[in-house]
């Protein structure tokens, strides 16, 4: 028996995972266990026996995760606060409040895999929000191609008190460094799937709790105060990228992030898919012009203003998506551009925080 | 030159329109009228030249509807009140306001269709809330199925000072009464393509006004204040549904509308569209049991209350999809369950309107 609503909080996360539908329930002395997992993803999600309206009798039972989310759903904006699940014969489990009652199969509990969630020795901690934030920052920049796993995940180094995290798809890349405030005794590098991150993000509230991530060879498990999730990593080595970032310029740009970003959206009407989204971007005095056509279709060019460190101009085409992409993830007001000729990786970045990079390949059009 | 949110509000709904990919733009003394077709649905709307900022020439041309949607809509949030549109060189039209301009191809406008948007002489003139209202209760039980295609419109009969509208795919029916202000001299029956009175709907907001509807052999005239609307009509004769609608009742039942709703959301747990989301209904004294199962899977219950205006009792089986489609066009708190054996089709209808009538098969489960 259970609150109602920690109930669908504890099981709405269960139901998108697709391989192993059950969702097992693990009632204790101390409280109620939920458990899911596909194998690739295991959640483990905890509701405290002082939530719990009383508890008659312990025990573990398995139950189909889409029917256990969807009964709870239905009942929970019924007036009765209290919902009573009970074991009853023919391995049947009754959900039921006053006017409602659900019969669920419940299948063999020790058919559930043994999820391994266990800790770490040297575990790293962060503030959930900054998580959130790295996370955010460098993802969409891992690419969707299966012909190269290693880059569909997020790259995270630890090295000393440095936690390092890059994303690439090989035409742009993403990356944020932080302190941390342990160095760790021995460096680690390791490759999380991207699409197992977007699932971790999606249960991430923003309170101001720690994450603790807790390395082991072939997993990482994140461990939040009443939720811990385990994901696979992905085998291979990550590509050398530290090359590939620029460390000249010869010409910077300062410009406004909303007003760019908007004249991106705008200009971008005329670009395609097929054409890789490409767009111009020519500098003269201070005035930025951004561009894009469909021959035969249309044409569309925004303006906007910048302040430059020198009197030289530029003429290049790159990814509107990226660009826009990139763009986003910057928190300041203004953003640096910084160009090395019309061959080199545009660096974008914020003028407040040098720890975020995102470096943008440009595109030959002539 | 127009208010930007005007504009928008003018070219959105052609960006639905698929075959005709163009907007006609005719500026006139009066002011501009845009015009767009599909040959199944024509759509007119007009700015009055009081909200358009100046005009310096008048003329028409002929516009991709999505190049013109999507250039307004990026610009729209632009501090800048007032668009420009120019018809310059080259069959280009130019949008632009103080830092973004949009050069887009303008087509031959001679190749668009004469729309033939005139009044009928005697058009029906009801308050376009009502208007909506019966579309929304009706219209859902039009079928899906283009076998049949009478049975995929809305069959609206007009008689004397009686406007009737059914739908039905032939396991439910939907069917709204209403008086008319005025008496029409000619009896007419037609049957409305119901994804262009969809269309239609989306269109329409909750002001107080009226709509027309002009009736021709083949086509229907819906007039608003700036919005006029053209749909073709679906030939072929609508089966005569008055014998189907039960007069008698060996029992009816008294409900709360949300209560039933509820319960039969709950109840539906166990249904699917394989078995035609059967449920089953139950009645014991004052008692309603609704309940559903999937061997080997679950099997759920919920109760409600109800009054019976006699002792006997009910157990029926029907598709709970289309019983919750037909208590969600009800407006009162209470409706009625009418039954007549558990083969003929139940009427579920409000206390307090007797013009609307849901009816729906049931379903022989043994």
């Amino acid at each position: 028996m259970e609150y109602l609503n920690y109930v669908i909080k504890g099981t709405s996360n269960k139901d998108l995972i697709p391989i192993l539908k059950c969702i097992k329930f693990e009632l204790t002395e101390e409280g109620l266990y939920l458990y899911s997992t596909n194998n690739d993803i295991s959640i483990k999600t905890f509701i405290d026996k002082k939530d719990i309206e009383s508890i008659d009798e312990l025990g573990t039972f398995l139950v189909s995760g889409r029917f256990i989310y969807d009964s709870v759903k239905k009942i929970s904006d019924d007036k009765d606060d209290i919902l009573n699940i009970e074991y009853i014969a023919d391995s049947k489990i009754k959900l039921y409040n006053s006017n409602t009652s659900y019969d669920l199969s419940s299948n063999i509990v020790s058919e559930f895999p043994d999820l391994e969630l266990d800790n770490s020795e040297n575990p790293i901690r962060l503030p959930k929000k900054l998580f959130k934030t790295i996370i955010n920052q460098t993802m969409f920049a891992t690419s969707q191609d299966e012909s190269r796993p290693v880059l569909t995940g997020l790259n995270v180094k630890i090295e000393n008190d440095t936690l390092e995290c890059t994303a690439t798809d090989s035409f742009r890349l993403a990356q944020k460094k932080i302190k941390l405030d342990n160095p760790v005794e021995e460096e680690k590098t390791i490759i999380i799937p991207a699409n197992n991150l977007n699932e971790l993000i999606k249960m991430l509230n923003d309170d101001d709790s720690n994450i603790e991530l807790h390395i082991f060879e072939n997993k990482i498990i994140f461990k939040l105060e009443n939720l811990t999730m385990m994901s696979t990593l992905i085998n291979g080595t990550y590509p050398d990228v530290s090359k590939l970032i620029p460390t000249e310029s010869t010409l910077t740009l300062k410009v406004s992030t909303s007003e760019f970003y908007k004249s991106m959206d705008k200009a971008s009407l005329f670009t395609n898919e097929r054409e890789k989204n490409a767009i111009r971007l020519e500098t003269k005095g201070n005035n930025i012009k951004i561009s894009s056509n469909i021959p035969e279709q249309g044409y569309v060019e925004a303006n906007i203003t910048c302040t430059k460190d020198n009197d030289s101009d530029i003429k290049i085409s790159f990814s509107s998506k990226y660009m826009m992409d990139a763009v986003k993830s910057l928190e300041s007001a203004e953003l640096l551009l910084m160009f090395d000729g019309d061959a080199k990786p545009i660096i974008v970045k914020s003028t407040e925080d040098d720890n975020l990079k995102q470096l943008i390949l440009p595109i030959r059009t002539y």
